[in-house]
């Protein structure tokens, strides 16, 4: 409880400091992190209204009710009921708010069609994004905070030990997902953030997420998957092969491996978040597979499996101690196959520190 | 493919009808039924655009572009690299599109962060929401959507019956919640929906996902969850007890029992949604516990497990033939506990015909 009150000031500062008026959370990760209260989001209205000074509003459906109560600290529950529309208690509760005219964030995640209503309550208001209070807030990462990232962690590197151990030729990319599913949750992981599992031809599709495949000799299979702990995820990337390995893909998953590394190796206070992207891409470039490469090389993760900060070109910010974030460059060739591997880091005074440390090596998995 | 062009027309008439430029659909089931593809939504800008005429076009992310190039018919493509930030490209697509000064739909989920994009790529146009659109093209299920939903609802009945055959005295609710998670890909579940253990008190939370509560002799236990196959969900309700149910639990399952009972009987094509509600509500009521209903009566089920039409007073919507919704009445004691049973069903010429058959009859497992 304490802590979300801690964190409830120093957004209402920040809130101040901006010269907003209040703000609008939904059910997002920056729900959970000021109150302690998450759920998925849905059809129903469910706010969180943040004055720059007086005490936080809980706007609610009232199923929700004793769920809140216990959750958080913040106590002023304004409930109403399925039979209702909430339309005239929003407005009641902002107009109340918007004592300055209406200098309004919204969270960056609030579904259109609760912004909408937010709107016509307030049509003479103007609309911000909360990442501008929360993303200083949530960047740089405290000791409980990264505890709970380094737990989430060595789950999903046990989980890859175990899963290079077992026999993946003719199992489907579902199968395999669900083993490791069952392999992070036996160690004790709370949820299953989002486990990928692609392979031959399917790998070369950065998000593709597992079908009926079935997995043959010679294949690529990228595992892409992470769990939470505390609400903290993990995020890990290995790239295997089934029973062999070619050499063209042994070739492309050492120029993989060596610009992940060039990465991980730039990581320090003071350098910018391009200069990582940059290292990874040089690498890639020298290589020939340069237009291969289709993404950035990381993402901030904390509460979110993807936040600031994003590793990517054109993106000056200095990187700092406590920020956590993935290196994960990678090369896809369509129709073929694609190699991807990502580790989380940790920046500290004295550069990156790791926490996945299961084996970069190529595995060769029956 | 072809149904997604056939689907696609549809939607393109009825936004010429309404009179609108052009819809902007985000990753949800929206994107899903008009196009075929579907990623969950995330920080990259990934938009349909959909004029009411010509070809729609996708935005998206590199990384995506090969993924919708095998996932849908509509190959008009417009990328943009994570180094590029989108918004130029968006305001010159956009701007092509609002030939009649801006009329635009928005996807009902999208995030504030793009619809704010959006309005500044499109300062004087008026915004409302795609479900004027989507939602009465997709309210009324065809022949292969029930099937598919049918196909759901087996799995999750089947699963209730292997379930009540185990042992839960001394699981905790994550432990039972995986139970039922590998219970229904065993059967051929595609997806996991949702699972909810909520045991002893926490059954009185409607809302309450799992966690490390232990189940005990005596507990009330309500297992809520939903699979998908091609997408479509199912959605099951049952409570059961561990070990013996004292009288007080017995009596009020019986009222909900009978308030569900109730609630079916009275579905028929012509009938409106609040007098489903109200089936059920009044018998609740006269036993006592009106108060203690503490929501809807149920909601539509599709590829969305909560859509239109929403069972609830004050929707005056007439129910019609190939609607699909829950009927899910429940009462909750807010310290001791609660108890919901919940069928989906069909609206046929005849009445409803569930699409869940297993048992009511208050189970007492070990």
């Amino acid at each position: 409880m304490e802590i979300h009150q801690e964190r409830m000031v120093k957004a209402q500062e920040l809130l101040a400091k901006l010269d907003f008026d209040f703000m609008a959370l939904f059910p997002s990760s920056n729900m959970l992190y000021l109150s302690g209260f998450y759920d998925e989001p849905g059809e129903r209205m469910l706010l969180l209204l943040v004055p720059r000074e007086a005490e936080p509003i809980f706007l609610v459906p009232e199923l929700y009710e004793e769920q809140i109560k216990q959750k958080s600290p913040f106590q002023d529950i304004r409930i109403w009921k399925d039979r209702d529309d909430p339309t005239d208690l929003l407005r009641q509760i902002v107009v109340d708010l918007a004592v300055r005219g209406g200098k309004v964030l919204v969270d960056d995640e609030m579904w259109a069609k609760f912004f909408l209503m937010l709107r016509e309550a307030l049509p003479k208001a103007k609309f911000s994004l909360v990442s501008r209070v929360m993303v200083p807030l949530r960047m740089q990462k405290t000791a409980h905070e990264i505890h709970c990232l380094e737990q989430a962690g060595a789950i999903v590197d046990e989980t890859f030990e175990e899963i290079i151990r077992s026999k993946i030729a003719g199992m489907t990319e579902l199968t395999l997902a669900t083993a490791l599913e069952e392999a992070m949750k036996k160690r004790g992981a709370e949820k299953v953030a989002f486990v990928l599992v692609a392979s031959g031809p399917n790998s070369a599709l950065p998000h593709y997420r597992g079908g009926q495949r079935r997995i043959e000799p010679g294949d690529v299979v990228i595992l892409d998957y992470g769990c939470r702990i505390q609400g903290y995820c993990s995020d890990i990337t290995r790239t295997i092969v089934c029973k062999e390995a070619s050499k063209e893909i042994q070739a492309v998953y050492e120029i993989v491996e060596r610009a992940q590394e060039k990465a991980v190796q730039a990581i320090r206070p003071g350098v910018k978040a391009e200069e990582i992207d940059q290292a990874a891409r040089q690498e890639i470039t020298k290589a020939g597979y340069g237009e291969r490469f289709i993404h950035r090389t990381g993402h901030g993760i904390g509460l979110d499996v993807h936040e600031e900060p994003y590793i990517v070109e054109a993106n000056h910010l200095e990187l700092r101690q406590g920020m956590t974030f993935s290196v994960e460059p990678g090369i896809y060739l369509p129709g073929q196959f694609g190699i991807r591997i990502e580790d989380i880091v940790l920046v500290t005074q004295r550069g990156a520190q790791r926490m996945n440390r299961c084996t970069h090596t190529l595995q060769i998995v029956k």
